[in-house]
């Protein structure tokens, strides 16, 4: 074992000394290949102790080298479509010596951050995007007569997402744009649809690019020969052209287009993208890459290696380790009433594996529809199928759902049609970081007239939740539950199936303390410890159904003469602004403490850790109370 | 002038007597050209009585006779993209008899709504969305083993969103149906981008569908005749396939594509549909129709006739005529700032004659960007162009808006990039009804960590907000203002350029009512005639920032013992509860009344009608004050 890891972890001869691109210029061809070595290593060493996105990762280490030393970062801006990617870039940025912090709080990043270095253009995190962002820097140098180029890396996964088409739409103009299309079929799950066959079935020409562009550029530099050879490049250049173009989409939206190029061929990518360089129109350039390059296990099932938890390297991931989560338990539910009921659909947005959907492809197929990184399409798509009488299931991560506002409330809501949402990684999601937090959803989803939102904390209550959304509710209901595990030993003597629209728990008349969700946990902790550490009891309820506003829980709390309400989501829009809304209405008249994410994105960091930095861990929650508490006084042991 | 009218109004022969799309069947080629000829005249007369979209829906009339007659609504199902234009599709379906109420509060919607009829298939209103329905709708059907076809009929506007591309990118495996692509060259502003190139570049074939192929299906059902028929039709469709077919981007992508079909001829059309129906894939075809077809005027001026005010038939529409609007005034006042200032950019998504960048356009085209109707990638393009030292300016409605939120988080303000939001159509719109209300952007947007978000009731404090947008704040500022004219005489003896947080007026210590943006003038209106018939004193406050929360204001308004809060816009995540939520946070123990638009979605009428419907017209204002208060003994002479 410890040779595995020395071998992944040391000799590393090239890497420590690269400290920004410009130290990738006077490399040799088998420099540059040894560097790609232990690239590779340092990733694979690295993600096995952080966790992070492995496969994406391997299968663009050439590619990453190659456009640092082709290119001039940071005046030549280059842009990673979702960013995950990253790990080489940032390899060749300045960053191999704090690269072990990976993912750990107050450490790198797992996507690109301009915060972490100059050579990171923007945040991102979300796909679809890069090519938006590329056309408005572009659009930029250009307007400030600027000779830099602007380069960004799709995957053909990405392209499924009609963002980047509504960019191809506007960016033919941009001289100075380079696309590289990164082929390798896989974008988290396999990139389905028709355009991406399109893509696949362009035809491959072998590609002949002559040395002569690519010597060009120093050639140029000789006087009165330079521009010799300038006219004999030209006429060669044509020639070129029509070795390498045929018409496509994308050569008739009026793009340079270069159709193949092994993106793990160095040499090959220097060419690409020197003719690239001298294109007169913005060029794309499909490169194909393998996903998991260099580490076999993940070559062999890369899905498996997309994003992972800290593995053993010798040993690899095995699959199906590990603990029930609420994914794995919604994918096994939502199987078991298709089984019984044939109008059960269910959709994904590329993340059918994520969220627990693997058995559910597999059994009823003709019910699966993963319909690419389209998370607008499939909200409507569900419209449609709902308006049929079908019931839509809708499983996405709560971050990307953000796509779907505006359809949720036009193709859905208006309609009144029956479409059930099963939110994942509702709240904190931890190491993903800011771009992935699942904060938003309930401020966006409770503006939204006549939803229903359940919030589980425990698996049965997530089951519970999910057939009363399917079978018992109507127009748009929402199930949010978190990333992991459910709560254990919350209600343990009368949990059933029977859903209240709350749960709550202990004796005292006056303090009162209310959250939803998984926090619920660290609100059960903080209850036990004022009682055992400060003699200070008080009652805790969990709301089950959080939106709309229960009448039943309002007319509950506003008896106490106080209420703290801990939210793990953003304050502007969540439920404590709603229910103290409701509470004022209702004619409440006690003191009232509201503690959510106020105005903050949430860095990367353990769940834990980050609800420690929110003040919503069980410590943060027990010294809210005792800070803001003014009924201490009336408790005595009788109450207890 | 009477025969005018009488001419458009009177002598329809045949309109009158469809009372379903059946009343079509038997009616002769001469007698359906009669029926459009009725049709036009007949909406040109109402929509210059009531307003309305006229362009669009005189563009397709005869595309929705052939519809009628060659498939079979409701069981067929026919989707209209926006469905702005479906006009005569109402007049087809019933409707006739109360086409006079067109956009008029209770009467017929200007959209498609299944609960006018149930050859409604969807409320419609925002673009795009056509084609993932009428996939969700397909597959629902084939579920069910059904053999109704589904038809979207979409713009090549509609088609530079993503949406639609999302969709046919998941729609190549339905048979069932068919995508017509309606070319005008027009959206509401002339479609941009190369995509609508691309399509626009697509070789015209000189299509000819043998008579055959349309025969086929009557043939077939005469014995023995009818299998020897099929055989040979089966080889004839082989050869028509050839001449109409051609290799292009929709026919890679696995769809049967009709290139070129006159649409505004009726046996063509009917041709092609028959085409369609024995096609084995899902088909498109494209077909060419001129906007504004059969009023001369409209057919010159298209974009001036799109949507429309009522108007003098006789006359037309004459430009620039009207008083001066939001939208008018913020269009003259960003060319002001840009003739000074290079670094100002405006985006616009398709929308720039009606956010009044008309003259910003033929001024600064270099810096006048239509995308298409992408509001997703408008906000990330956005973002790049801020990204680089830009000052972008996105002007869109607020409804529209929608569409951008997962980016104004993810692509805006996570990166803290400077950009400013000019949102027209805030609040209530009026006659385009519950898909296009301006009610939901204070709601999502102030989720959003570190937004300002600006409300002007006048045009002084809309340019006042604006250069303080542009100069002074930092990253995502917006700036909302309503649809039409300023409020007159709001505060005319103290107005200035300093822009305060809020204004108020009265001289009340007890009681005060806040609201925002246009509604003032229905509060002062109140608040004056609360003096003046009922001897009630409040104090009236605006506020002019209206988010974050301002500490100056609750600050102000803890003072009050009791606060009536009204606001034009959803209640959940208002500023409302916001407001109540801070200000409970800082102490306030007094009476709150929150009166705002509680989970429904408003229906079409004027605005004015539906302030008043929602009781924030200045009666309902009154009313709510009156019935709430529990201070009006402390009201006196002398406070007055």
């Amino acid at each position: 074992m410890k040779n595995i890891f020395s071998y992944y972890n040391c000799n590393y001869n090239i890497l420590p000394k690269i400290k920004s691109p410009k130290d990738l210029k006077n490399l040799s061809y088998s420099e540059l290949t040894e560097l790609c070595e232990e690239i590779r290593r340092c990733i694979i060493f690295t993600v096995s102790k952080n966790g992070g996105h492995l496969a994406s990762n391997l299968g663009v280490v050439e590619l990453t080298v190659a456009l640092h030393k082709e290119f001039n970062s940071p005046n030549d801006k280059i842009i990673w479509d979702v960013s995950h990617q990253s790990y080489a870039h940032k390899l060749l940025t300045g960053r191999y010596d704090v690269f072990h912090t990976l993912r750990k709080e107050g450490g790198l990043s797992g996507f690109t951050n301009p915060l972490e270095s100059e050579h990171d253009i923007f945040v991102a995190g979300h796909a679809s995007t890069s090519l938006s962002l590329a056309c408005g820097i572009a659009k930029a140098e250009l307007l400030k007569n600027s000779k830099n180029n602007v380069i960004a890396i799709i995957g053909d996964g990405a392209l499924t997402g009609g963002m980047a088409y509504e960019a191809l739409n506007n960016a033919a103009e941009l001289k100075n744009l380079l696309i590289i299309l990164n082929c390798n079929d896989m974008s988290i799950s396999k990139t389905v649809g028709t355009v991406s066959r399109y893509i696949s079935n362009l035809r491959i020409n072998k590609t002949y690019i002559s040395f002569n562009a690519l010597l060009g550029k120093h050639l140029k530099k000789i006087p009165i020969l330079g521009s010799v050879v300038e006219k004999t490049l030209n006429s060669s250049k044509e020639a070129i052209k029509k070795m390498v173009y045929e018409s496509n989409f994308f050569s008739d939206l009026g793009y340079s287009f270069l159709n193949s190029v092994d993106g793990h061929n160095i040499l090959e990518l220097k060419k690409a993208f020197n003719w690239a360089k001298q294109a007169e129109k913005p060029a794309i350039i499909r490169v194909f890459t393998k996903k998991g390059k260099g580490y076999i296990k993940s070559e062999k099932n890369p899905e498996l290696y997309h994003g992972v938890e800290p593995f053993n390297i010798n040993r690899g991931i095995l699959k199906q380790e590990g603990n029930l989560t609420f994914s794995i338990v919604f994918g096994r539910y939502i199987c078991e009433l298709a089984k019984k009921d044939e109008n059960i659909c269910v959709i994904t947005a590329a993340m059918g594996e994520a969220t627990g959907l693997f058995e559910f492809k597999n059994n009823f197929e003709n019910r699966y529809f993963d319909v690419g990184i389209a998370e607008e399409h499939a909200v409507t798509f569900a419209a449609g199928l709902g308006r049929s009488g079908i019931v839509p299931v809708f499983a996405i991560y709560s971050t990307f759902l953000q796509r779907s506002y505006d359809q949720l409330i036009h193709d859905v809501a208006i309609q009144g049609i029956h479409v059930v949402l099963a939110i994942d990684r509702a709240g904190i999601v931890g190491q993903d970081g800011k771009t992935h937090q699942g904060i938003f959803d309930v401020s966006f989803l409770t503006s939204i007239p006549n939803i229903k939102i359940y919030a589980p904390s425990t698996y049965n209550e997530l089951k519970y939740m999910l057939k009363n959304a399917i079978y018992k509710d109507k127009g748009l209901v929402a199930v949010r539950y978190p990333k992991g595990e459910e709560l254990k030993n919350i209600n343990k003597n009368n949990e059933t199936y029977e859903c209240a629209e709350y749960f709550s728990y202990g004796t005292c008349k006056t303090t009162i303390a209310v959250t939803y969700g998984i926090l619920f946990g660290q609100l059960k902790i903080a209850k036990e410890e004022l009682l055992k550490n400060n003699k200070f009891n008080i009652t805790i309820l969990k709301i089950k159904e959080i939106y709309p506003i229960s009448e039943h829980i309002v007319n509950k709390l506003k008896k106490y003469n106080e209420i703290f309400f801990f939210e793990e989501g953003i304050k502007s829009g969540g439920i404590g602004e709603h229910l103290i809304s409701k509470l004022i209405e209702y004619g409440y008249t006690g003191k009232w403490t509201l503690k959510a994410i106020d105005g903050i994105f949430v860095e990367h960091s353990g769940i834990q850790k980050a609800w420690e930095n929110l003040g919503l861990n069980s410590s943060g929650i027990k010294s809210t109370i005792l800070n803001k508490t003014i009924y201490r006084t009336d408790i005595n042991a009788a109450n207890i």
